[in-house]
This record gives C-alpha cells, structure tokens and sequence, in this order.
C-alpha cells in the first residue's frame, strides 16, 4: 500500500450508484490522496462534496485519466465501452459497474468474498457484477464448498433502485399519482411500477430477460463453474432498495439447516438472521445502507435429495454495487495488485 | 336447477371478500331468489346493496341458517369452526372460504376448474383454498394430465389485500407516513410492509410459514396427489391486489414451451398472456377485477430433465376468493348437487 494514498476518479459521481460510492470511500476510510469526479456534459459542473471538502464534476472524457491511479466507473455501459480502455492505456485501473465489460475474456469479474484471487490476472479493466448476481454468489460459494452444488433455483424481488434514480423517482411518482395505471414520467420500466410487478427487458418468446441471462453467465463466471445448474426468475418489486432472492439449492452432500447456517454464519460478508418464529428475517427495508449479506429463511427442502431453501438480500445500491466497487479497489491497494499485465499477443480490451 | 333460484347467505358480509362475493354474485347473475346478509354483530345494522335493492346485515348466530340453500362464509376461521356445522345441520350447504375445515376428511377442498367431481361428496361444508393455492392448481392440474408432474418450486408475490381491509389500510397508511418505518396501527403484518417484503406467520427456526404449509396440503389434497414434491416459498409484497408466483416445473415427459402454451391455453379458467418481448405478460394489476388466472413467462428450464418454468397471476380476492365460492356455488347447482349426504357412522364435523 503507498502510505500517500490513491488518486481516484469516480465517472458517473452524480449517479445514484456514483454517489454511493463516494459515501462508501468517505465511511470505509479509503487511503484517497487526490480525487476527481466525471461525469456525462449534462452534470459537469454540479459541486459535490467528500470529507467536508467540496469537488467539481468535470466532464468524462478520453483524456481525464493522466495519474489517475483507480477509477470507479458507473456512467453506464456506452460510457464504459468508450472510456474505459483509455483509462486503462493511460495506466489507470479502472473497477466498472456497468455490464459492458463483465463477460469480457480478459476482464475478471470480481466479488471480493468470493475470488479476490481473479484481480492478480487484469488488464487494466475489472467488472463489477450485477447487483442480484453479487448477493447470490456471497451466498452459493461457501454452499458450494460445504456440500457441492447441484442445481439453484432462484426468483428475485428486485427494488426499483436497481434502475437508478429515475426508478425510485417513477415509484414515488405513481405512488403519489391520482392515476397510477399511467406509467410515470421518465420512467426506465415499461409499465407501472408502484403496486406491480414487472420483468426486465425481454428479447424474445420463450425468452430470458436480461437480467436473467446476467444472473446465469456471471454466476459461472465468479464461482469458475462453467456448468452449474442455475434456474433464474427475475422481478422488479415495488421496494425502494434492497434486492429479495428466493433460494432453494440441491447439493452433492446432505445439507441440513444447521449446517448451512453454520457453514453461512462464518463466511466472509454474511450476515446470518434466522429467527423466523420471532419475526427476524431479511428483509430490503433493514438490509438498508448496509454492506453486508443477509440470510434467513434457512430449511431443509424435501422436495428433492440433499436439498435446501433459504432467502437473500442485501442493499442493492452499496454491496451489489457502490460497496462492491470499492471494496475490489482495497483488495488491489492491500495486495498491491494495481500493476496492469500486458495482454496476450492479439487480444484487445 | 331450481327455477325459482336459492336462498343464499353471505356470512363475513361486510368483510372484503364478502362484498366482492355479493359484486361475484351480481354479475355472473347467480340465480338468487332470496339474499341473507349475516356478519358479527359489530357489522350487524350495516345497509348493503345487491342488484339494486338494500339489504340490512344481520348477526350471524346459530339459528341464522334456517330455509337457506347456500351460505357463502367469509367471516375468519373461527366463526366458521362455530356457525358451519350449525348451517349444515339446519340443511344450508356451506361453502367455506376460511382455512378451518379445508383439511377435514370429510370436506372436499374444490377448485371447480380442476375438481368439480369432489362436490358430489359433500356433507354441507366444502372448502375454498387458499388463495395461492387455487391460483397454483388452476395451472398444474392440465400440466400434470399432459405431461406427469415429478417436482415443483414455487415462489410467492403475493398482495396485502391477502390480508383483507385491514392489510390494504396498512399499506395505504404507511406509503402515507412520514416514517415507514413504523408499522401502521392496526396492521395484520409483523412490520411495516410498504416498500418492504414480509413473511408470513412462521412458527418454529428452520420451518415452513402457515401459508406454505397450506399451499403444500391443499395442492396434495385438491390435486389427489398425496406425494406430489413441492417446494415453496411464500413471500408478502406491496402490492394491493393480484398474487404473482415464480414457478418451476419438473416433468415425466419433455415439456417444450410450445407444447406447454398449448395445453394450458386450452385449460378451463386459464388466459395465457405471454408476449414478453412485447412487454405483454401477467402482472397483479392486470388482474386486477378478472377471474380468470393469467400465465405467462413460459420457457424451457434446461437446468434439469423435462424443466419448464411460467408465471401465474390471479386476483386474489377474486378467483383466489369470493369468485371460486361462487363458482362452487354455480357448479352445485347446476349439477343437482346440493343434498347433503350423511357421515358414516362415527364421523363428525
């Protein structure tokens, strides 16, 4: 670790997930020598303020990376594909939160909890999963080597945070509506939200939405279990923030309650709440500006041999994003990890 | 069929399943020759309209019973366990939308949909299922004649209406409040449930709610498959009206998604909405006023043999209520099936 500190950029800082992200390095104590804040031409210019000091956004471009040491990219995914590859070839690593780099041969996809070890390998660009993969792998690593994995089940209650401001802004919109069938102003569903449920984008009949696509291709990813078997359902729920998952797992070894609490309660990141009969469960609203992973419901599933069910959640916005992001930043600063590796002879970012 | 029509009693009359059973009664035009509004004697007094005319709510008392044909109850389990028995033994065949008699040897649980038949054996109380139960039925029962179910997951969305008048004001109230937080007075929810997801009562560490533990007996019973593996997870969101429920399915035979959109576009009682990547599918506010249960989200699970997965929807208070009773009612009538046959020897209500 350099005693002095880091310099670090944050694009997309006046984002719902941007400006977590200063919140996140501001209560985590990151080692921030000098900090810059991006964004879109529409926001350059908006002051924002870290550790009592205040900051001007200037405009992402091409050339804002000169002795940026981390970058922590959340301006969506077009501004990932064009800017972050000359953050990186101007030396600067960059941990991206949109979906534009996550499937990426030579990018690891990271959940520090999970496989940390993938950042020895980057190349300047390091993804962040998506929010409902990361709360799930938290969960499904430590399973995995407990009993082994055979097959999950999963149906996510997702919070309209998860579409940025202008998903909580639509909810609170219709909430306060005198006509809630009209979908809000500007708002990123297709239909209303508030008192609904509604899928993400759906490319064809008999299809995966988005979402679940992500959900399936990044949990084998991270876990590096190209075949596991991984049934995904994903909704948008009329929450505020805090992701729901429903999980039931069929593992190799029996897989008793007991033990998976035991196995869950010590693992990196989780946060075992399961008093079901004393109403202490997750639940978004107490996941709320929290890091951490939360499970419950735990209980054996008969329905199938060696099976198990249990229900995740945690802040969507923080660990399934913002606490994620930096998170992997400490990882390289502790392990002095920043070096960027050359790529292989014709492989490109 | 009676020319003249029947007597009918609606018990739990001012409760919200009871007027929409009074709204389920008007418009599907049930022939009604005479209408008895009971409720506890707190509600006794109140004037209630049907098809025009006023209608004082009486007490419901043991003697309420006398010359009426079909009594509709909706009034909580435990004025069902009391007046029922009194009902059916004054001659009155009850149709109980409560859970106190529904896994009574000697009650049929009916879904008309999916087992009509079993009212040919009633001895003046028949049951209603839980309303995600009924829902869930609808759509297994044809898929189990097509293809053999061997394994099902389900996961619940289910409405606050679930929870009657009081679970609506709740929500209402506590989007309303300047601190969510705090539960809203007279809430039937362990915490506040707006912008958050609840469980329902769960009574021991590692076990199953009360709900989940309905829609596991009540599918077995009105399904007659007693060893039918069925996994669920039954979770509360805020939403006023409609249940939604996540499901996979596992099948004897292959079940391509063409083959299962056949087989339930032909099932009794089913609309089949699956236009994903038009953003046309099942939400609970489309439900909301229909009594048919909708489908949706149809597609192959290739995590295991013979998978499929679809998402049902269905207005809870409607076909997972008030509109079955009726439906119940229509199909006694129609069939000539209102004796009440005697309990062998022994047996007891």
């Amino acid at each position: 670790m350099n005693s002095q500190g880091y310099s670090i950029a944050v694009a997309g800082a006046t984002g719902l997930v941007g400006r977590t992200m200063l919140k996140v390095l501001e209560e985590r104590n990151f080692p921030v020598q000098s900090l810059t804040l991006l964004a879109s031409k529409r926001s350059a210019g908006t002051t924002m303020t870290f550790k009592g000091a205040a900051y001007k956004v200037q405009e992402l471009t091409h050339d804002s990376f000169n002795n940026i040491d981390i970058a922590l990219f959340s301006a969506g995914g077009s501004a990932s594909k064009e800017y972050a590859p000359s953050a990186a070839k101007a030396g600067c690593v960059v941990v991206d939160n949109s979906s534009a780099w996550r499937m990426h041969e030579y990018v690891p996809l990271v959940v520090p909890e999970v496989n940390a070890d993938a950042l020895q390998e980057h190349h300047g660009i390091i993804a962040n999963p998506n929010c409902s993969t990361i709360q799930l792998v938290v969960a499904l690593k430590p399973l995995h080597e407990a009993f082994g994995l055979k097959r999950v089940v999963v149906s996510t209650y997702q919070s309209v945070s998860g579409a940025g401001n202008k998903g909580v802004e639509a909810l609170e919109a219709e909430l306060q509506s005198d006509n809630p069938n009209v979908k809000a102003e500007g708002s990123p569903f297709v239909m209303p939200v508030a008192y609904n449920t509604v899928f993400h984008t759906i490319n064809e009949k008999y299809g995966f939405s988005e979402e679940e696509t992500k959900m399936l291709n990044e949990t084998r990813k991270i876990l590096r279990l190209p075949d596991v078997k991984l049934a995904m359902t994903c909704v948008r729920v009329p929450t505020i923030g805090g992701h729901g998952e429903s999980v039931n797992i069929e593992t190799v070894k029996p897989a008793p309650p007991q033990e998976v609490e035991r196995v869950l309660s010590q693992a990196d990141g989780v946060i075992v709440c399961d008093e079901p009969q004393n109403n202490i469960y997750p639940t978004p609203r107490m996941s709320d500006g929290r890091d951490e992973v939360f499970i419950g419901r735990i209980r054996p599933d008969t329905s199938v041999e060696n099976g198990a069910y249990f229900w995740v959640v945690s802040d969507n916005i923080r660990k399934g994003a913002a606490t994620n992001a930096v998170q992997i930043a400490e990882a390289l600063v502790k392990h002095d990890w920043l070096a960027i590796k050359p790529l292989p002879a014709g492989a490109s970012l």
